[in-house]
């Protein structure tokens, strides 16, 4: 993780300005009231309108956009139309994804439909969802905009897929792991896969190059995901931004509950959707599942789950052209992104 | 009215077929949950799956598309796979209009957010929109896909930039009917002028047609709405499907209730404000603001600038190419579509 770090923030700091403009570019200077909520939630400004240096996204689907097709044409600039459009999709589902699960904070500042209500929050959403199809129309060539914008599309129907599945889980106390996994590979994995996919599309590289890199960012993509959900269940909250344990006060299916149903005896199981059947749990009932998740070893078994899916992208690396497998930095990419922390 | 019913109907049996397949093969035969909230939302089944003859919207979109096409280059087909997006495009907003406004029917039905909760609602309206942008990719000619997203992607900006607009005035008492018809321009208006201009396109017509098209379809758009914010005070509750005085008991600022604070005296102002800041408007209340656009003719006011626009609308349309304005079903679903029922 430590000797990742400055390969990872090399990256940022060689693709954020080109990156930056185009963003603004395809935004425009629009400054009525929606797209000050468009900016805030950016991190562009604050909510007030005042410009400023807030924690943002790190970009890691703009930066795989890029870097696969810069592996593959010697240059990032092909594929700016394609980056820019995947952080402003990946922020539209952020935006509906705050309504939906209710979530407060976003990169530690209040979510937008916090400050501004659930109907501006969609509408910021739906704002950025066009700009992102608004950006890949900034392809000089008709027929990779128009390949662009099906790739897109279509994975966009498969992120709704996945997070609808999440909500449905929600009211389901028999989730496997295996559908867990099927609905990550939806919601998270796919736009990873389709991050390099169109990195190699802008780049001109025959379709054939685009099944590796699907396959990939979807491996990718899960051990993000399980990564996440590990940070969401243990990770210190300095670092996360929300307190310890907020996956669970909010009774959200993630990996570490599934895998504690699967692993805990009868008694643990009962205590646990006992739990999980109050309304608002209290500290000390999450006290009592973090209790259960260290008896029966949960951390350790969603560890090898994450260590299997990051051993398969970094396989499926290695099975790519020399342009990717040798490159330094994505295999710093998935080590960064994909690294156990907690 | 009377007069275009039989035209406009014979339209949409001319282009109904055609327009089902099309929206059929743009969804596919995905039958996850969500694609079955989608299809309930489109009027294909009834909650329970089961296929029916459902009420659906009239798809004025569609066919403005279509007729412009047929218009231009004698055949409707080629604008198939603009006027599915139209209409894609059309039910996502509503899907997420219904969730805004807490509308509880739509066609007569359970909206989607009443019968699976707002965040389904939310994800069906995030999937029409990418099918939408999906269906424009079915142009076989790259060129055209990669314009027809541009200008599509360009409309979605607009249309949530009024709709945005349309919920702030929720929290303003001093909206003036100017901000009022500027905001209907974005809502409504933009999209109509859009459907003739994808059609347009579609049948290879340059893009001096479009000018012309767009302005008719601005003037029809902003009629349309006006005449339905008509409906919504003084509709009869067989044909709207909802109460009489429906949009004053949900407060929303229409154009009868901008008229009303425009042309009452002092003390009806003041009636009117306070009834608004109720919570929840009674019956009764709602009778006095329907008595106060009695005293002050309303709905004379409102009728009179209805019928503006659906003159100049005509006008438009008599200034465009002959193609268009020797059509006599294009000045037929201008009178059927904006016509005066209340």
């Amino acid at each position: 993780m430590s000797d990742s770090a400055p390969v990872v923030a090399d990256l940022l700091i060689r693709y954020g300005p080109d990156m930056d403009r185009t963003l603004r570019t395809v935004i425009g200077y629009r400054d009525d009231p929606i797209h000050r909520m468009v900016r805030y939630h950016l991190g562009w400004i604050d909510e007030h309108g005042h410009t400023g240096d807030f924690s943002r996204g790190k970009g890691l689907r703009s930066t795989l956009c890029l870097l696969a097709c810069e592996a593959i044409a010697g240059d990032h600039h092909p594929a700016l139309p394609a980056a820019a459009a995947l952080e402003l999709l990946h922020s539209f589902t952020l935006a509906h994804d705050d309504v939906m699960d209710h979530d407060v904070l976003r990169h530690g500042r209040p979510t937008v439909w916090k400050l501004w209500g659930e109907a501006q929050a969609i509408n910021t959403g739906d704002m950025l969802y066009a700009h992102a199809f608004s950006a890949l129309t900034d392809f000089a060539d008709p027929a990779v905009a128009a390949r662009a914008t099906r790739l897109l599309a279509d994975t966009c129907v498969t992120i709704v897929e996945g997070q609808s599945a999440d909500i449905q889980f929600e009211q389901r106390d028999d989730v496997t792991v295996d559908e867990y996994l099927a609905m990550v590979a939806r919601k998270t994995a796919a736009l990873i896969g389709t991050s390099l996919r169109l990195g190699a599309l802008a780049a001109g590289a025959p379709p054939s190059f685009e099944n590796g890199l699907a396959d990939f960012g979807q491996f990718m993509g899960i051990a993000f995901q399980i990564r996440d959900d590990m940070l969401g269940t243990w990770g210190d909250p300095s670092v996360t931004g929300k307190p310890v344990g907020e996956d669970l006060r909010r009774k959200k299916k993630t990996l570490p509950v599934l895998a504690l149903q699967r692993l805990a005896d009868a008694r643990g199981r009962s205590q646990m959707s006992e739990i999980f059947s109050a309304e608002n749990p209290t500290d000390p009932q999450i006290e009592v599942v973090l209790d259960l998740m260290e008896k029966f070893q949960v951390r350790d078994d969603v560890r090898r789950l994450a260590d299997t899916y990051t051993d398969r992208a970094l396989q499926a690396l290695a099975n790519l052209p020399a342009q990717f497998s040798e490159r330094p930095d994505l295999a710093a990419l998935i080590d960064y992104f994909t690294a156990r922390q907690v």
